[in-house]
């Protein structure tokens, strides 16, 4: 029996391969697909069934780009329409070799999601694994708030009936196989262990152990970010995303093309790290450090004007436009070549932002001047705790929110570490703010540094106390 | 959490490294360990700790190898003397950032084999998972023959109590990590599921449903081969394996060469195909075709004398030489420069094989100069049957059986695909068997080309029957 | 300065890319072009102009593939009209960065062949390099004979004028670049030496140092073989290539796949060794072993039914489909997963065709029901001698002649090797002869072994004399 | 006949395979080694000799190394001894199938230096390719101060000798193989041609149309800077270096292994770029860009103490230690795992240095409390003019001028683009500099932003002049 598990990094998104004999099944494909193939020609095997748990929000979904090199049929959800392959209901059975494969119809993430039984029917009727897309993770549920906001009760009361009445009630040495991992915009809190089972999540995770009214509390009042290119994914996964056939090719472009380039609008993204961008960069850029593209991108960059990638020595971009491909930016052009360098090389304007260290921070924490930005998401800053002082907009909210901040101070602006820092940072400069300053470790450094974060009852009951005489 | 299963090919040994923040451990890491390395380097990780379940027969452990580059500790079961690492005892932990390993001493395989109980402990005290060596396989469990026949009926009563006692108490929804897959000469049985957990074994796995008394009667009863480079395994593993470094580097050699490292002893094996040796191959040479060496090697080539690989295009030797690495064979010089053709374009002499189709077989199946030998395992022509008049000896036990097969008849081996079959006949070849033929598809097509199979029992009552008049 | 020759291995086509600071020149790409853009991004330089130095016969041109990701203009000869491109005339000249590349007109081999001159300014006007297409190769010139049978007096003198007034004026020390090496199609007789200079082709080059009719006489005399695919790339070459974007992917066939696909005309080319296929192969299957196809798929093949590759262990077939591609088989589809022990597994027919080694032949040299059949070009039968009583068909000219070979004789085929003896061994399979028997190391073995050639002078003397009583 | 060129990139060492027939010669190897036996592979080659065009300073050799797994001879100049290998004379041939490689002595750069003639015998007698070593390099000769000032002279005339009497004579379309490209510290001003001839160099090479009087007084006074690792490699690759079978093995380190490192004296090298560097790194560090180890490590750092590299992702390291290893640094021994954030989320220290554009600089010229460093190659400064005000020490010989350094002022360093302006202010950080800059960009980005560069005498005659009323 095969069975891999084909993870896309970062996006945290996983699909799976498995077969038997001389046929296999793909779940959950992503996009840049040959990687199915590729293992499937390793073990004499052909892809004969393409399953998709559900209409994915956080990327481009594989299975059309998949079925035309293998010629496999496509198998969703049959609750909505979808503008190509063949929908499918409770209970249908397909078989991979002497593997089965058996639809659970499991709505509440979205109506039309499915989970997928695998059960190997030479050695037992027992399931061996269920393919549980966006329903069950490691030690979450799926969201339940994007179909809007008036649909969340009615949609996190599905998920709860799905939930308990199709798949917690497996077996518990079922293995539990979902469609994301640790760190997906998919879910809030994903536990990052890499498998589980039915009996593991049971014991663990306190999502299940609610009863169902408090579950659908839990989850009418949980709060995600959305961001805005999840619509594009909607759109595009129902309808089937356009083709590419491969990863596309990255021109060259020169100091010179850029800046003409930046003329006619096109997207200039720095994948430098922090202190990278702090210590120079192409004014007006956007600062995503490579392994926050995924993430971040989907917040700050367009589907129509041309990108083009900065970066210091040009290193294994071959991988960074996948992270383009997987979220449908087919608008990915080019690079700078011969990095930054030829860039200055020119005589080119340079702009720097500045970096604070966390006993920077300290000794200026009473100056009036500064203003300390808080870019991480609502719930860690409640959660963990905050800077004194510190206003809070969450990174992928800023370019909506820049009114609040005060254009004559020095923006000290941090997250947890010091990337999403740097975004916000490339914004604020990006929208003409002068002083800029990221503080470097963000919050992980300043607490390593022993100095305090503060939660927001304290503070409040601190500013309210009468001052001491 | 970092949990990757790395797998050594056809050998079908499995280990294992899992991690977490900073740290990482390796459990079970074959000799040609480099990949661990680049594994923790992928992921910001330090490798702290290097576990071994067992002192392993079929493969070199890695420990000692791996422990070099990456000062990581080797930690063993205690119960038996090794030559390197400390040994561990019940209940020990050992922290990998937030996860935790325990030690549970589950002797059976062999008297110092544990196994390793994976908690994460930032989420729960449950286990999620058991890394079981060779006591529990998907399917079977550890064989309990290999420390010699008199120890056999006490090595299967440790091995149920160990599976009793220690494994299976653990939760359903235990993931169970085994050393070994399908395929592997550790196993008799072993399913192909890639994971399992206890609760499917429980369901699923029939030597666990055995009472105490069957359990031992069916271990001490089973028949497996051993092959004889085992032994130089466990003197290996015990001692600490001499370390290589990095994989060898194979030498050219011209079919001038070969003629002159052959005349001194050098062992010739030709890595190609049933149908490529048969057409034609340098004289008294093994055929054990690419995929086959890991399990083949070990009867009948020895440590000492040089070995030198023949292939038509001499495609991808640099994974070949890696299955004489994990077996031990330091002895791999190199491969015929040019391939086959280098041999035949000299003039050399070239000998052929004979190779048949299942027709051809059928059609002299009464031929009385014809001697059909089955090389099949025992069980496998027991359980399947055998094509009638067929004599039997297993491929790895062939050269010690040599004077029961007749030198003057055709001798049309067979297995139950080819490719052992192929083995087989350059055995008979290399002893100076003059007519060979080997039977294309064996078993396999022979059914598939609806001829017959018979059980021995029928065989011998058709023989007994009074023949019809 | 970036210098860097592409070689399309096998198929001896040499392409280039030159460039300065941050521009690039390719010259005669091939059709999987990203090789190129790899080094441009490598040296942080632009493509900014492909040339073609003439249409090409003997494989597709990459300028229209490579002119899309990059950008670049086309540049090829204006003495014929292209579908696209632009043409260029003696004299004009394009900077990259420092670098000059004049185009010189040496018509000839087609009428439209340029070669280009490269200078670099800023050390001298001498020219360093003279890309020479197929004009000039290392001891070899072009051939003249494509146009046509009545051209190629006319085209032959073009040639002698091209190379004398254009080229060979150059200074000694000026480095030739063609666009084929030893082994190409394109030349009867190109050395193998991978750079050469005008010094030294004028000592060396016989073909030079001819007087002008001398010249003519000889080319107009030469023989040479012409693939039929030649017809085809003229054409494409000539249109504008289709896209293809990238390497097409192919499929994997099951044994049952193979028979259906079969019936409806597919073409199944086992690419194995002349062993493997003579051990066994599937019925009326071609076998052109795997580095044989850029020479004679040309002959064999046809650009409408879908192609399925056969091999023993299906390595690196992606780099054998490159040599699909490179040809313009964009019809080429799949291949046979699980190699071809899946056929005979099935129990399919397996044939066999015979293997001789040179001792074998030479017992049997007189015996009247063998035909020794030459598959050999014929200029290397004359010169290098034959098997005493053989007739001669070239290899690609088999299937035109298959009436003149007889069809209750054991057919001995050889080529100087083996290999196109499988080719042709397979070809008389196909078509329905009985006993077909290929010479295992050919002429090379033959002689190896002591064995002797003959010259047809001799021959015929030794045939006309009165035989000894 | 096999011909590759293999560069050691960075380094600009060249060094070539070639063969014919079964056999192969490889020309002054690198230290890592395993590309040459890849290529003889492919090409179903033997390596059976390696030749030392002389004993070279600038990298370990590789002929051990070699030697090793290949079982090939070693063969290097007769003129000095060494402590392995054999010695060769002018004359001596050697045969690789049908080449013949002849021995010219060619001292001059070093006493021992052999050029190396290859013929094609099966073509002429007319060399057609000559591996000059470090006599003839393309634009340039090998450098003659490297015995020591008073040989200098002695020197000069045997490299004009060996030029003049064996190089120059041979044909001009003979192919020069020097073993070093442009970018090389073994020549001045050695031109970026990958290929040229004994005819273009006697054309362009403006040093060997200079008398021996003038040629002897050029190199006389050339002004050539020798990096002190040069001592260390003569001394290896005269005795035969340590044979190191493969890569080393890189530890990953935390942040707080770091820290007790650099207590014991290890070494840490940021491979990071200048704005990187700036941006924030850890404390008492060197900073030589990943593409500048090669040129910049032998000034710097030593071959005892461990060297940990600092990157901000960790990409590709296995080719930024091959580096280390060809420069004899087998003391490299690990990297930050998880990157420079792994330091500053751990809330350790953080330094920062200043970045300047060039406007920065123009502003702020006239401003008594900076102090202008000009880091570049003397000739460089004397030939392309220098900002107005600055001082000169070369970037290698900083660390011994650091006295005539201000310690009170800003120090604005640069060089002509901005990455040995940044190893210069990390050095000067490290020694304690409170206040510096590096000018990003440097003279380069100066110029293109239209800011003047003077020359010495223009500056003297500007500041003698009487200062206007």
């Amino acid at each position: 029996m095969l069975f891999e598990k084909i993870k896309s990094d970062i996006l945290a998104h996983n699909s799976y391969i498995v077969g038997a004999g001389a046929e296999a099944a793909v779940i959950d494909p992503r996009r840049d697909c040959l990687v199915y193939a590729a293992v499937a020609r390793r073990e004499g095997m052909k892809i004969t069934q393409i399953f998709e748990t559900h209409k994915n929000e956080d990327y481009v979904i594989g299975s059309r780009e998949l079925a035309r090199p293998t010629g496999a049929e496509i198998l969703h959800g049959a609750r909505e329409e979808f503008g190509f392959g063949t929908g499918v209901r409770e209970g249908e059975t397909f078989s991979i070799g002497s593997l089965e494969i058996e639809v659970l119809e499991t709505p509440g993430h979205t109506v039309e999601s499915i989970s997928l039984l695998l059960r190997d029917r030479s050695v037992s009727d027992d399931p061996l694994m269920v393919f549980s897309g966006d329903a069950l993770f490691a030690g979450d549920v799926g969201r339940t708030d994007l179909a809007g906001e008036n649909r969340r009760r009615e949609a996190s009361e599905m998920l709860h009936a799905s939930l308990h009445q199709k798949i917690l009630p497996l077996p518990d040495g079922t293995i539990v196989c979902p469609a994301h991992g640790a760190g997906s915009v998919c879910g809030g809190k994903i536990s990052d262990r890499e498998y589980t089972t039915i009996g593991y999540e049971k014991t663990t995770n306190e999502l299940l152990a609610l009863s169902k009214k408090e579950f659908v509390e839990r989850k009418v009042n949980e709060r995600l970010y959305e961001p805005p290119y999840f619509t594009v994914m909607r759109r595009l996964n129902k309808e089937g995303p356009p083709l590419i056939q491969n990863l596309p090719h990255l021109r060259p472009y020169s100091a010179r093309d850029i800046r003409s380039l930046t003329d006619r609008g096109a997207q200039i993204v720095d994948i430098r790290s922090p202190t990278g961008f702090a210590g120079g960069h192409i004014p007006r850029t956007l600062n995503i450090w490579r392994e926050g593209l995924p993430l971040y991108l989907g917040y700050f960059v367009n589907y129509e004007d041309p990108i083009v990638l900065v970066d210091d020595f040009n290193l294994d971009l071959d991988h960074v436009v996948r992270h383009f491909v997987r979220l449908g930016y087919d608008n990915i052009a080019g690079y700078l070549a011969g990095g930054f360098a030829a860039w200055f090389k020119q005589g080119e304007t340079v702009e720097r932002s500045g970096i604070w260290s966390p006993p920077d921070l300290a000794e200026n924490l009473d100056d009036p001047s500064i203003y300390i930005l808080d870019v991480r998401k609502i719930d860690h800053r409640e959660e963990e705790g905050h800077i004194a002082g510190s206003h809070h907009i969450y990174v992928g909210h800023l370019e909506d929110h820049l009114d609040e901040i005060p254009e004559d101070k020095r923006i000290v602006v941090h997250c947890d570490v010091g990337y999403k820092g740097s975004i916000a940072a490339s914004i604020l400069r990006k929208h003409g703010f002068g002083n800029v300053t990221n503080l470097l470790g963000g919050t992980t450094g300043w607490k390593a540094a022993n100095y305090p974060l503060v939660k927001e009852e304290e503070e409040k009951r601190a500013l309210s106390a009468p001052s001491p005489m």
